[in-house]
């Protein structure tokens, strides 16, 4: 149940496109746009925390049409409008929003823009525990050619297992895949056709894995029995991908680490923080039943100064910065430009909002 | 120039093979070769700096024709010898051996064994330098949520230049493709054509670039204005994975940090520490002309207690340590058994020593 596509096209005569980009004015960008649509009128304001939605005048919203944005706008302020391209790949922030409860509205997520920079730090993570890193980055620092005893492991011929097969555990499956390991990959709903395991959201061009090709394996279903035994598949390491729902709260707790504990998976949660129990992965940490856990996200979020999560056992956490990249402004560009030119010529748009799912 | 083959097969009857491993007697390898080649002779000892190969009596090498091992024995005492299987990549150790210098004695080596670990190193140590872990770790350690402010850079759309395309080179290229980089291979002679860009070595399966299909452009040539060239191709990665020879001493030099400081290119060693000029990367990292560097080898190598690279800004360093992996005496073992096999069927041998290059 996606979004409906708007009835536009050809051309974007009288539409008025707001672009409330969380960065500073992009002259290049916009002067591109009214090139390739000499009809539309271009506005622009940079929304931050500093500058709300509401802290500008009435006049800039009034007769918007098409919205590029990132914060909701109040959906009186707004009587025209009828597409909404967000700069995030959820809905989050906008679910309690008149707008976004306005099924005439198309809207459209970033999806795919944060892929490449998420997955990667999934993958670095992975290499830098596998091989020793933080530790031969403290002898260095010692300065004496300290020499670490063990062994670092690689990774051919190991597995991995992506809960959540979107963007982003696409492009994770993609380096695994690169680095020798065998990927099985774990969905909501069953992925039996070779139509069904695409994604047709947006792609950086050489990365992920559009067509679904890379798993060996698929698994699928949310209830705990279908979980379980894609945890018990002997894997190496273990990505979390998937948006949080009621099913998915705590899909890792005490007995899930159990069963991880067999092969000592590693697990990397780039998701949300309350996919994992955080008291349960304490116990799996400090009692070694994962080799470690690379978490970009926590729960709590932010983590409380002086957390034990900060100090347990093989674990390394960033601040939930994952998406960070020098690149996605260029990414969110591409996909707004991408949508209005589908707009403009009344074709089927890119990352078309799931209005059940919200992402 | 490679080893001549030797003239055997089909069997092995009359073959006594001694192992003479750098680790413990591992028993079903030996019961899997006996089973294998039921004529066949087969010895273990165990060398190591403790117990040299002189330490053990002559009769275990007086009858031995073939010989799997890591250090030189004296040609005297193996008379018979006429095939050695080395577990290192190069001759280094064997060079100044009379065993070496007949050309009567087949050699090969374990040239792909250490390619996938070592490649996951480079591109770790890219993904750990371009997403900053060790200020996150750092900032993880004060367990206060601090924020590092800089935002990472991603991959997709950088390029990779590779000097030396090897069976390391080859796999760092497969990653860096994987990560969306483009990639660029310089070798020391031409390989203009698709037959002349594979390399028929031992490969680990599903990693590295056999068939050298991955650079998108291929360079070559050891003239300083070759490889000026090839560092002139707007970098972001450069791996140095060629082997020592008079030409590439100091490959790296004042001149060729000023080249790569167009593109602060990130420099991965893991060859040899003599390719880089020493007091030039200290300057060039001191005054931030390239990115970063990470070195598995340098020169002097150990470093001494002190030394001021230790300290040298954005650079990780490990002692030479990067072919380590807990999956390489399985490889190792690999090589011999393929080698044994060809051996007994009269068949072309993987790895043949070049005897020109010494590797």
């Amino acid at each position: 149940m996606g979004s409906a596509a708007p009835a536009t096209g050809p051309g974007l005569k009288g539409e008025v496109l707001l672009i409330a980009f969380p960065g500073p004015h992009n002259e290049e960008w916009v002067t591109e746009l009214k090139a390739a649509h000499p009809d539309l009128e271009v506005r622009w304001v940079t929304h931050s925390i500093a500058s709300p939605p509401e802290s500008f005048p009435p006049e800039i919203y009034a007769d918007v049409t098409l919205l590029a944005g990132f914060w909701p706008i109040p959906a009186a302020a707004v009587p025209k409008l009828r597409y909404v391209q967000l700069f995030s790949a959820g809905a989050d922030r906008w679910i309690d929003s008149d707008l976004y409860k306005n099924p005439k509205i198309t809207f459209c997520t970033a999806n795919g823009a944060h892929a490449p920079q998420i997955a990667e730090w999934v993958i670095g993570n992975w290499l830098m525990a596998t091989h020793h890193f933080l530790p031969w980055a403290a002898a260095q620092k010692e300065a004496k050619g300290t020499r670490i005893t063990n062994f670092a492991s690689d990774s051919p011929g190991l597995r991995m297992g992506i809960l959540g097969y979107g963007a982003i555990g696409r492009h994770a499956a993609r380096l695994g895949q690169a680095l020798g390991m065998e990927v099985y990959a774990h969905t909501r709903s069953e992925k039996a056709t070779p139509e069904s395991r695409k994604d047709d959201s947006y792609c950086v061009a050489g990365t992920g894995d559009p067509d679904g090709l890379i798993p060996t394996k698929w698994f699928h279903g949310s209830s705990k029995t279908a979980v379980n035994d894609f945890l018990s598949q002997d894997l190496d390491l273990l990505v979390l991908s998937l948006p949080l729902t009621k099913e998915s709260h705590h899909i890792l707790s005490a007995e899930q680490f159990e069963i991880l504990s067999k092969k000592k998976t590693f697990v990397a949660n780039i998701a949300r923080g309350q996919h994992i129990d955080t008291d349960a992965l304490l116990v799996a940490l400090r009692e070694g039943k994962i080799r470690g856990a690379a978490l970009d996200v926590t729960d709590p979020e932010p983590l409380p100064e002086g957390h034990e999560l900060f100090t347990a056992p093989n674990v390394f956490i960033t601040p939930h910065i994952s998406w960070q990249s020098a690149h996605l402004g260029d990414r969110l560009q591409k996909i707004v430009s991408t949508n209005l030119e589908k707009l403009g010529k009344g074709e089927a748009l890119i990352n078309l909002m799931n209005r059940e799912h919200h992402y």
